[in-house]
């Protein structure tokens, strides 16, 4: 039988669908819509993202000192005057820098892992950035009193915070970590066992 | 306060989720996750997406005879000489029409009204492309026997299968609309009221 579909998505528009069903977490319906989307929106608007795209791709690259992602290396961050140079928040992604820096809680540098270390992945510690954050803080005129391993609460997170304790307290340098405990608005009824568990493990006093 | 967000969002990565956000049904977050998967995909992957984008606008536009989107006019179901000429199925948008191919049910025409008629929201018969479906139906080459009405089983789309029905019956041509009745799969005891009454008001005889 002669394919109709292949007629019907004739093909500026099956590329377009086929180009964002490629980006993660978009289905072949988003996709569709997306670019039924586009059809429909102002040129402009179509534009202005195909050149954001190029432009992440022909600008953004990572930071020398951090890790981070950004147009200039150093980044923004690694070069404000008014950040506190006494403390290196580690985290695993970039995503996770924007996600810190969205709570305005925190006001140190950071150090962009790129991965934990994982060997049921084969990902070793030399597979991500902590030769570099090793280097940051050896070097003569480095400030920093502190590290928070802000990396996630799950089994690989855990033992990449251990395995930078043990390589950093000979340093000289605090080690921390975020605290575990309650989610915000959570339930205790419904609470899983092991955040219970930490909650109670760590609790706080009440100030 | 210093606004340290707007320094870790440093600008090309900025305006890369902001385009993605301004898509429809892409949250902040998403468009965060999109624009840092587009960051660590190849370069490829980016032009590719950018290229589609600019393509459409380009080239894309309405075919003369069916008002669906295509790269040429008349598009490719119009132009197929295999497609059957004496049927025309009227739908509100594109999308329904890759809908309605991807069924590999149906052999015939298109007509995408672009919309449908909704006094309350301001939309009359002449702000959707009613007057370019009667044209056809009324050429002297026209081979058209029956116009099956696909709108949505909506209130408007009823509405708007209503009035087709009523303008397009006079020329002799055979109305119909997609039958009514219970999904694919469904469950009798979940099905709504309004479903399960018109798949008893139209039930089907078992051959």
């Amino acid at each position: 039988m002669h394919d109709r579909r292949a007629d019907a998505t004739a093909s500026p528009i099956a590329r377009l669908i086929e180009a964002f069903h490629r980006l993660p977490g978009i289905g072949p319906k988003s996709a569709q819509r997306l670019a039924y989307h586009v059809l429909r929106a102002p040129e402009e608007e179509a534009r202005t993202l195909a050149a954001a795209l190029i432009e992440v791709k022909e600008r953004v690259r990572l930071c020398e000192r951090c890790f981070n992602v950004s147009h200039q290396s150093p980044c923004s961050i690694c070069l404000d005057p008014s950040r506190d140079r006494t403390v290196i928040c580690v985290v695993e992604e970039p995503l996770d820098v924007l996600a810190i820096e969205r709570t305005r809680g925190y006001g140190g540098l950071f150090h962009v892992l790129h991965g934990v270390i994982s060997p049921a992945d084969g990902v070793g510690p030399e597979d991500v950035k902590i030769a570099e954050l090793l280097a940051r803080l050896r070097d003569v005129d480095t400030e920093v009193h502190e590290v928070i391993v802000a990396t996630n609460p799950n089994l690989e997170g855990e033992a990449t915070a251990m395995y930078l304790a043990r390589l950093l307290q000979p340093l000289g340098v605090r080690v921390t970590r975020l605290a575990r405990g309650l989610p915000a608005g959570a339930d205790l009824e419904y609470a899983d066992d092991l955040t219970l568990g930490r909650a109670i493990e760590f609790r706080q006093e009440v100030r």
